[in-house]
């Protein structure tokens, strides 16, 4: 086929279906110390599969590429790599040495391909570094890379027991182990595995909103009365993003005041369940957090579960966060009462190490999900094939096609077993203790507030040498809430480590500490503190 | 820490930390022929990193898996290899000699997990096989796949540029060449990688609601006046499953008439916008589709356009299937008009051969993207960084954590260039025109439309001899609604290929042959329907 044409968008081609070499004898190999497919030549990608004779290319980049990844995790979990080398958004533009981001009509070579993997991640951000500590995600288990390096060589589609007859059956009993640990009657139930926290907990309001009102699926929302939904101040935007996506208004979600350490006051929810109703709302959805984001508290579930049970109310826990602890025997007590919940969200992702994505929505009713979301594509979901079509589990979601989310989870519960995740999980929480010990009344640290944080957060405000002695109020406050951001910026210039920061409610910025990396050691939690009091001694 | 105890789960523990062995010299190494730790005995996961002096180990069953890995891909492109090997899932979940689904609380050895991975390859589906059909994203891009392994290594997630500062730009990027493609004025405008065209949809209709309604924001869908919006009867289920979820109700999307190629009458459109405001309601969006799943119509974009305007109507154009022939320039005019639609959606998941995921929503406003979705959360999104945080995109999304999904799609695009997909495209419409050719008039198939198909859509039925000669009539109807499913099954019996099969309206089951894999050739194509005839011929 040959083709010469000009073109609307600005490109031209000439187009030859490249033929693969003929004879391989000319190539030069060197796997592994530096591989080229023959000399002063760069090599086009189209020697590669499915090319005739694209095997041994392909071989020969795919192991060039691991050659890569590999150096990668290794200087990863050594600490004396940089965490990060930091670079603003207009130098990663600009170009930097042979780094180049914009595309263009005509084809690199493999070699240069190679060049843009490694300097993709020498840009980046080794979230796996023992001293990451940003997000609520952090970390790299090895059976769980592994296994995304599996799921995207099968490369498939979660809609049909069809196309991913593994990965769905594994989905399977994998949630209903979930749903088990929460502890509902032999794991009964339903859930499904969704592209993170937040659209797990959109679900939920969706499925609630489907139990009460069926009709909303059909005749939209002015089928229903005025609905309100409740959630702590403290809890996650997802829930706001919910209601004003799903059609509820964000006016009409509730927000509850929380005591001191951030956990929802019940008196408060029912107090405010009756002032709804009294204002001719109807009360629907009441969100749990078991882990906030920020404070990492625990709202009281069984309280809030006798108030829903009195209101018919839907109970969600949004265990994001802190439902990994679930898999503790020493701390699943801050989850008591979640067995009573109509549903979960439960992110592996986060607590318990599994690589992103991975983030479940477990329902206690059998049908509401499917009911709620299916819509019975005649193209996907045939009722005539020869297997067991209950299988196809894809009408349950609001989307079509899905990632394969499970198999990472799945593969690292096989290696690890139960009690690997609980020996993590204990682990991050002693490591977290041991910082709250630490910092609790040493000169230079205020704790954000009083009292052993229930999940691995660590709240706290360093305040420099300058700063201590000044009065309290506001030229103080306005002070210290530039600390934090200083030093974070000088953590990230100098790459050292990362910590969050934010404020909250009346409260100018303080770090939060959040540890899930099962790489990180007390040394580690050394390590930061001895940083924030180095970069921080001046300001 | 040692910890003896019961637990409410079920699982009990005896928590040592595992220490790696000091003695490395003990171990016996076969990279690439088989790998042991040590000798008889099972080698523990927590031997590996971040284990001390787990680098070895960690390298050396990385190399294992990449092994199983390289070898898969190899056999995918071996036409003598099974696309599948099918079982039923009662086979699955009693369990395959050594496969064992089931979770324990007890870890597996290294070398189960091994077997694990290669049995979870070996009861799979084959996506990238040259004669796998069955969906409409197929095929195994090595760079892509390259990307994706990348992509897990790296762990991240695209909320800030904080922590994914080439993977944030790499995406605006390559959004911005997107829009340039569609053809709006210097690639001005908006956009967001989404997890899948049903999620891309689904923000389409909520940005057309907060252009035109954005106080149901905050106040809900009750604050707006009652909103219908508009698709074609052959359009994707996602449309519906975005009307039941956002609150509209699934009887205000109102089903346009298509002609009998499966395109929309512009005409339908108009009378029933003006039906729908005699009845007092507002209409708000139309989706136009560009590539349906099925047919693999091309709605006519201009005159819906015209339309759209005359009516105040936000138009949305779902490429999902159809937006990669905006890279040829031989197809592109299927498209033509798509500059004026308000937002778009185009999966390179799909015909540009991308691995799964990797989906976008584009939008020709800038702002209303963020207006619509932003809750400004204060520990993600703070405003005192050091860096420019108008690339901190996160809160654009309906998502919180968001997987990264540009850097494969990035990585091809610099190794295929434009014209690369380009002629990638152009090779899948020839091959689909070969078929079409082919079977047209040939004894034994039907074709479903007349004409040649807009996509590599080629829809037709196969009448088995002892059913050609029957008269028309009811009888004939249901023999030949059961042909194609009882092909199919045999055919993911003896597992030689794959292909979908639906009914469509009054249309009884008939195969829907869809090529974007870049490995099929005419002898895939020609294998496919002989063995259409082989195994239909006693039916």
């Amino acid at each position: 086929m040959t083709a010469i044409c000009f073109c609307l968008t600005g490109f031209w081609c000439c187009c030859h279906w490249a033929q693969p070499p003929t004879d391989s004898s000319s190539h030069k190999r060197l796997p592994w110390t530096g591989w080229e497919f023959s000399q002063n030549q760069p090599t086009p990608r189209h020697y590669l599969l499915p090319a005739k004779n694209g095997e041994e290319p392909t071989m020969q980049f795919l192991l060039e590429v691991v050659d890569i990844l590999t150096n990668y995790v290794r200087k990863t979990f050594d600490r004396s790599t940089k965490v990060l080398d930091f670079h603003h958004p207009h130098q990663l533009l600009e170009g930097m040495e042979g780094f180049n981001l914009e595309l263009s009509d005509q084809p690199e070579s493999l070699e240069q391909i190679l060049v843009d993997c490694r300097d993709t991640l020498k840009y980046g951000v080794r979230t796996g570094h023992p001293r990451f500590f940003n997000q609520l995600s952090t970390g790299l288990d090895i059976i769980g890379l592994s296994g995304e390096w599996l799921t995207s060589t099968a490369n498939t589609n979660m809609f049909t027991y069809e196309i991913a007859p593994v990965f769905v059956l594994m989905e399977q009993l994998t949630l209903k182990k979930m749903r088990e640990i929460i502890g509902w009657p032999d794991g009964e139930g339903d859930g499904i595995f969704s592209p993170g926290g937040a659209i797990s907990n959109m679900y939920s309001v969706m499925i609630a909103r489907y139990k009460f009102f069926p009709e909303v699926k059909t005749k939209g929302m002015t089928a229903a009365p005025r609905l309100v939904l409740f959630t702590s101040e403290h809890s996650h935007y997802s829930i706001k993003k919910a209601s004003a996506a799903l059609g509820f208004g964000t006016e009409n979600l509730i927000l509850l005041s929380t005591d001191e350490r951030g956990r929802v006051i019940p008196a408060d929810l029912e107090a405010k369940v009756i002032d709804a109703k009294a204002r001719g709302c109807v009360p629907m959805f009441v969100n749990a957090t078991a882990g906030s984001t920020v404070y990492g508290a625990f709202d009281p579930i069984h309280e809030l579960a006798d108030i829903c049970e009195k209101y018919n109310m839907w109970l969600h826990v949004d265990g994001a966060w802190g439902g990994g602890l679930l898999m503790s025997r020493k701390h699943r007590h801050k989850l008591c009462g979640v067995e009573r919940a109509n549903s979960v969200t439960w992110n592996p992702h986060k607590m318990m190490g599994v690589p992103l994505q991975c983030s479940a929505i477990l329902v206690r009713e059998r049908g509401v999900l499917s009911g709620c979301n299916s819509m019975c594509a005649g193209y996907l979901f045939q009722p005539d094939k020869q297997y067991d079509v209950s299988y196809d589990t894809g009408d349950k979601a609001i989307q079509c096609g899905r990632h394969v989310d499970i198999f990472k989870f799945w593969l690292m519960w096989k290696a690890k077993g139960t009690i690997g995740f609980e020996q993590h999980i204990d682990k991050c929480l002693d490591l977290s203790h041991y910082l709250y010990t630490k910092i609790k009344g040493r000169e230079g640290y205020q704790m954000v507030f009083d009292g052993e944080p229930q999940h691995t957060n660590v709240c706290f405000w360093y305040l420099p040498p300058g700063i201590r002695d000044m009065p309290d109020g506001q030229e103080k406050r306005e002070k210290l809430h530039k600390v934090a951001p200083k030093i974070k910026a000088l953590m990230m210039e100098s790459g050292t480590t990362m910590v969050g920061y934010q404020p909250q409610g009346d409260k100018v910025n303080f770090f939060r500490m959040v540890i899930s990396n099962p790489a990180a050691t007390r040394s580690d939690i050394d390590f930061l503190t001895d940083e924030i009091e180095r970069l921080g001694q001046d300001l």
